[in-house]
């Protein structure tokens, strides 16, 4: 009954076997090797286009190295006040872009208010030095509320983007989650509705430590190898991270994890919902749920082994807890089972 | 005959197969669980005294937060000039300590000359806001020279640090090829002899990806759990860097590879210096050797298969290259064979 | 009809008069004049303190080196949405912290709440290297909007901010406008009511280049020396400063011009609550004042030759401008006149 | 007799006048006014071109905005030793350039000796992200030791810059002295000869504080308004700089000033050749003269009230210095006579 987060699973068997199998015999250092080479094209093939690829140590990496690609003197990057990057990075997005900031919007469920949007980036449209200028989006798919952006809403957040030719990033840490939930192509959920930088993130999903930040105009990315280098994010045996993308994106493997992870979060979201000792504290399509529980049943939980997190209400709806009560986030992932939902249900 | 550097070796198998092992069930993240705690005092065990250790991802990464937890305005680190810090890491020391300064000194072989230091820290003795203010003195054990200062050497330039109250920080990439060349304790090797924080690297010695920082007074050591996150350094999954440690610490076989590796390194240097053909351009003692070979002996090696770099002649000794030769650098590593070196001895 | 800013103004002839009477002779650079000293201890005598004073260029360099005396890794700043180090002074508060961060909270009339600013600070209770940790608490006293914080409420923020051990430092760009609108010493608007660090303006009211960072706790200033260096804020002829702070302070003219702007913006704030054309937008007590008046007779006005600027409506109140109407700011300083004031009422 | 630096005098007559002259009136703020907008404009008059210049608070904010403007990941800055940049602005250059580097080269006198140059940049040949990669090359003028290069020498170094598509940056802190000494034009000396970007210094000679940064081609100032704000150099009342510059630039004010301090200069290093008891430690040419005298003459100068200051030997020539001697440093001004010049020989 571990839910307290993904990044508590280790790594799926073909993942960990795959560096078992690279480990033997020589191959050139810092990202110069065949296996290195062959992977990154692999994302030329995932993403239908030729794009840049660049391997780091952490999703905080990513999304730091990605704005710090398009980072500028009085740079402001508009984000969801919830989202990683503004609530859980400790500061390194504006350390690793050398101060750039972020300028957080409102939006219900984790999710970007295009007219919220708006606002906030209408609000640099006379050209000043005193406000600074608006530097990039930045959107995260699944959001940090289990919530996922639609096709079209993404199409909406990158228009804004384009209209204000402000790049868009998307922070991908559950991406293979938001992909499989939507039934749609990497390249429909991402360049096709404008986004311009991914965080593709697999440590999550089944991977040990392989984060990537992947450019869909490879122009955007010839400052990229100085900047990973400069933030010290550059491994010499990059082949360790090539071994993992090799075993997780062969045959569909990263798909199956996240159809896996999401569909026990389906079992756990239903019984949530016929559960009337809880409630699903608002819609989630990825494998995070998020409940409100009686506060004894919660404890109670927890003394039996259950493992996740209390969690704060939203700020758009602070009163969605009643006084006995606390808000948690579940989290599955591919080593999730039906069984530890079960368990965890009846427990409640 | 992959001589070319340590890290151009995959991962040891033990070391390999321990990821495997660790790859079921779930653990904590971010440093919290009993594996990482496990490991961590099993630096305190290795090193004799409680110690505070800080994973993170890179040998650039290492030798930068060690700096960063020392970093203050105007700050200035004495190092040598062919110290990885000065030569090869991109920027990321001055980067991630927010602009301090590297102070280069000269020493033959690599090594810190006692004097120059002496000099050059002296040049700040008079209070300046306009010349900045030493802020630590880090030195390479083994050096990039190949060479590895005695515990007197190290005693000595410790003893500068301690009588200027400066932090003496040491890049232990190849810290335990350094160890078993003076067959000494860690203890010995370190904080005996006046070493405040050390860079431990294991990756090029047969791990993965496992570097981390050893703080032997954990009370310099408060500020870097938020210094390490804010610069993207802090895994999720630690226990894949603590998974590689267990294997590689268990039974001494950290020890074990750093000897078969010098020991490789010796057999080469021992051929070399038989040889007519070539000549060893300065006595090392660790795995690294470094060879002046004829040019045509150089690329006829090469066309047979050997990988290594040609090196820039040192400052101190420009004229070390006859006109039809080049200097060489040979790495040698815990998968390097007796017979890699026979096979490269006969093509020279 | 000079209203736009009080940096339109150029300097009191008494200013500009001690700068040609400082001009000839010989002092000692970068802080160390006679004069130098001399002005530096008579802010321990204004202050009725010790107190540690550092001369620099601009108000924003005075608040981000004020900042940045503070900052450490992961660092958060709580200020006031619309404080000037959020929304005017293009980054610098971040890029001169190395990328620490604000954290706007909200209140009325571009005061700090002080239940919002409990609020926002307790988010970081638990500690946490993800969300980062309080660095300190940024007050404006004038506000942005004009508005004075009475001696109580800045007891309220420095309560605050002892209970939490954070620095509290006030933004004083309009400190002397404040002081004499409170009618207290400049100890009772500071350190004994919390504040531990002030960016202390002479430039809006009178001076052409003075700005000064004042330490109430000399122990608090160790490394600002440094600080300001590495910030190329160290002014070589430091006696420009000095002697324009010399005519300043001496026999109360700092006192006198702001008494002056003050009593201006009165009449001014007197004329539009008697004007059937324009009504003040909320109630300010030092030389700002915000005033709703029609599109069209804004327009008259400037078109007559009055200089001001058009203002967002603040967030907490957004329908408090009409549909012909639009929000404008009037600032008045020591050279304004009644007779500006007079004429502009008259125009509108 | 104060030759301790040209930052002890205060400021030319001319020059205050001009802002007491300036003093009333209003005018917009930000580097806005008319005034503003002349003394730009008259830049391009004496530079021969369209120019773009950013006013800034001091000669360190100058060089380090100049280099700021040209920085990128990884990025390196070529300079001598000595240069201001790399000996006396505390870091700053680096910190307003997050963190690129300077690499500091040899040359005698001060001067960066165009081999040397040539085989520091050739270091960085092969592309490589460890290494980094060059940025901008600085060149001081008149330099740090007094001399002056000349025409051609400039050339030199402009044509190194250009082959390797790298920006020129002149530090010109004393740029008037050097002019006059070459007794050429300021386009002659800058762009004609390959100069991008000038730190344009006005404080040493007879401005209180008044710094320029001119870029000869406007494209290549872009990003500076953002850069100049961020780094809190961007003043609100420019107009007390344009003031400054007005007198200053009128009817040529600063050649005459520096034709002044120069030409004290001279009847220094002439008095000091014809001594017996000191004599030239290196021929320079401009106002700042290097003497080797006698332990003894130095300290009864001292005790007669002459100011200067000791100095260390430089690198090349450590032997310079006999036992009971020390080298000083003399620099003249627009304020010192030639009774101070006279007062001071007779004393030693």
């Amino acid at each position: 009954m571990f839910f307290a987060s993904d990044n508590w699973a280790g790594a799926h068997p073909a993942i960990a076997e795959s560096l078992v199998r690279e480990a033997s015999g020589y191959a050139s250092a810092y990202g110069t090797s065949d296996l290195d080479r062959r992977i990154e094209s692999e994302f030329n093939t995932i993403f239908e286009r030729e794009v840049s690829v660049f391997f780091v140590g952490t999703g905080t990496a990513a999304n730091s190295l990605a704005l710090a690609s398009v980072a500028r003197a009085g740079g402001v990057t508009f984000c969801h006040f919830d989202a990683h990057v503004n609530a859980d990075e400790g500061g390194a997005p504006e350390y690793l872009t050398h101060a750039s900031r972020l300028y957080p919007v409102e939006g219900e469920n984790g999710k970007l208010d295009p007219e919220a949007l708006k606002t906030a980036v209408s609000r640099f449209d006379v050209p000043s030095v005193h406000q600074g200028r608006p530097m990039a989006i930045t959107m995260t798919q699944a959001t940090e509320a289990g919530t996922i952006y639609t096709l079209d809403e993404i199409a909406e957040i990158g228009i804004i983007a384009k209209s204000r030719r402000l790049p868009l990033h998307m922070d991908g840490a559950r991406f293979a989650n938001a992909l499989v939930a939507l039934d749609c192509t990497p390249a429909e959920m991402t360049w096709k509705r404008g986004v311009d930088i991914l965080s593709f993130g697999a440590t999550k999903n089944g991977c040990w430590c392989a984060e990537a930040i992947v450019f869909f105009n490879p122009e955007m990315a010839e400052e990229m190898p100085y900047i990973r280098k400069r933030s010290a994010q550059l491994f010499s045996k990059t082949r360790f991270v090539s071994a993992q993308l090799d075993a997780y994106l062969k045959d569909g493997l990263w798909l199956d994890l996240a159809r896996h992870a999401n569909q026990v979060a389906d079992r756990l979201r239903a019984g949530l919902s016929a559960s009337n000792r809880a409630r699903l504290a608002w819609n989630t399509d990825s494998n995070e749920v998020f409940a409100v529980v009686g506060r004894d049943a919660a404890k109670a939980a927890e003394a039996q082994g259950a493992k996740f997190y209390e969690w704060l209400p939203p700020r758009e709806n602070p009163h969605l807890v009643g006084e006995n009560e606390v808000l948690i986030r579940l989290v599955t992932s591919f080593a999730s089972t039906d069984e530890d939902v079960d368990r965890f249900l009846e427990l409640l």
